[in-house]
């Protein structure tokens, strides 16, 4: 997987409601960086197949190919995620 | 919702994937402490309802009243959860 081009595809697709690290300022929304990236994979995967359904995450993963999704969980993996309070 | 009651739940029935403190040690669950309020009950509502579907969690949710949802996304929301590198 290709950190550099997870990053730029995050920027470009997810950053708005996850944030470009992950700490989505949101209420709503998961923190997702920092997550393992098996888990980060899997729910795309899923979002993208409709085994798990979220009408918003659906029209986000549905033109991610495999490597996008990769990309985007290797980069997000590796993101720190949430605050220590 | 009483955060006490959710961190006695969450001992007995979350803590052994996704730790006492939400950090999950498993690669393939997700870090659920510090997530939002909002997105944890939704999440345990929507495996109680087989909305969004796991095998896993299917079965921890069914069990959960409204109330134990509550205060464990209560409890969970108020630990540190991941680790800022």
């Amino acid at each position: 997987a290709d950190i550099e081009a997870g990053k730029k595809k995050a920027a470009e697709v997810c950053a708005s409601c996850h944030g470009v690290d992950g700490n989505s300022p949101a209420p709503n929304f998961p923190k997702i960086g920092g997550q393992p990236r098996t888990y980060l994979e899997k729910a795309l995967k899923d979002y993208k197949t409709g085994e798990r359904k979220d009408p918003i995450m659906a029209g986000m993963a549905a033109p991610l190919s495999e490597d996008d999704i990769e990309n985007l969980a290797f980069y997000y993996s590796g993101q720190s995620g949430l605050y220590v309070k």
